[in-house]
């Protein structure tokens, strides 16, 4: 986790992968998005998706999951150097997300990140603001997903 | 779940309430979004939240959950009186996602809906293309989470 003043438009970073597994997608899905063709793989397979397909916010929060995790390995080895990371801030949302293709039961996304915007914040001089374009493509390459996420990062000061 | 030819713009619908307690917040954050403020009380006083924190992502995901419950009371409403109800279409993604005001432990959320812009699919004859605003208010009639999801709704053909 960076100082904003450390940041640069362009730069890119992995962020980790994931296998959606049948059970996954279905224990998500009786959670919080219980439509037939993300629960049983008939309903999948008779649907325009092809076969069971996860929750588009399945997609989404696995996202998060692995950005996180990354920020916390990120965090540790600073930590080992003896560098104390400043605190992560709060996002105010995100931008243009695409859900582009099916994920189905087995597939594996991989998940990165690129900065395409910073500038200050006017009103909180101890903030920037940056946006990240999160993109995850699947074993064959095809990218499946897209957002422009927007996050308050800490400034040197 | 009416047909696309059925809609129109400018119509509302409630989703639903939802509360956030502590127990909930801490069990999604520690599958999906595990950052301190989202996971520990004083870790959320401490934050810019001023308290313990939903994670966006969960707001989000219960949004869902709500719209999927709600469509299947109408789609169980329908059979009752004989109406086969056409299956819903996926969603190609939404756009500008805010989230604005932080959801704390014991909050009260209440979803609703409005169609903001509805088109004919070039491409699809078979499909309409829904454009709703989403937004969520809490218990003191504050506006925390809005965004526009684009949907494909089927056609009477």
């Amino acid at each position: 986790m960076p100082y904003f003043d450390d940041l640069q438009v362009g730069q890119r970073g992995e962020l980790g992968s994931f296998t959606f597994t049948a059970e996954l997608i279905k224990a998500f899905a009786s959670q919080f998005d219980p439509q037939p063709f993300h629960l049983d793989e008939d309903e999948g397979r008779k649907s325009l998706f092809g076969g069971l397909a996860a929750s588009g916010w399945h997609v989404g929060a696995v996202g998060m999951k692995l950005l996180v995790a990354k920020r916390r390995r990120e965090t540790e080895a600073a930590e080992a150097k003896g560098i104390s990371d400043p605190p992560a801030g709060p996002s105010p949302g995100f931008r243009e997300l695409k859900w582009l293709k099916p994920v189905l039961a087995g597939d594996t996304l991989t998940y990165s990140s690129e900065i395409v915007s910073l500038r200050e914040s006017a009103s909180k001089p101890e903030w920037g603001i940056m946006q990240a374009r999160t993109t995850a493509t699947n074993q064959r390459g095809e990218l499946v997903y897209s957002f422009i996420g927007i996050a308050f990062m800490p400034r040197r000061i």
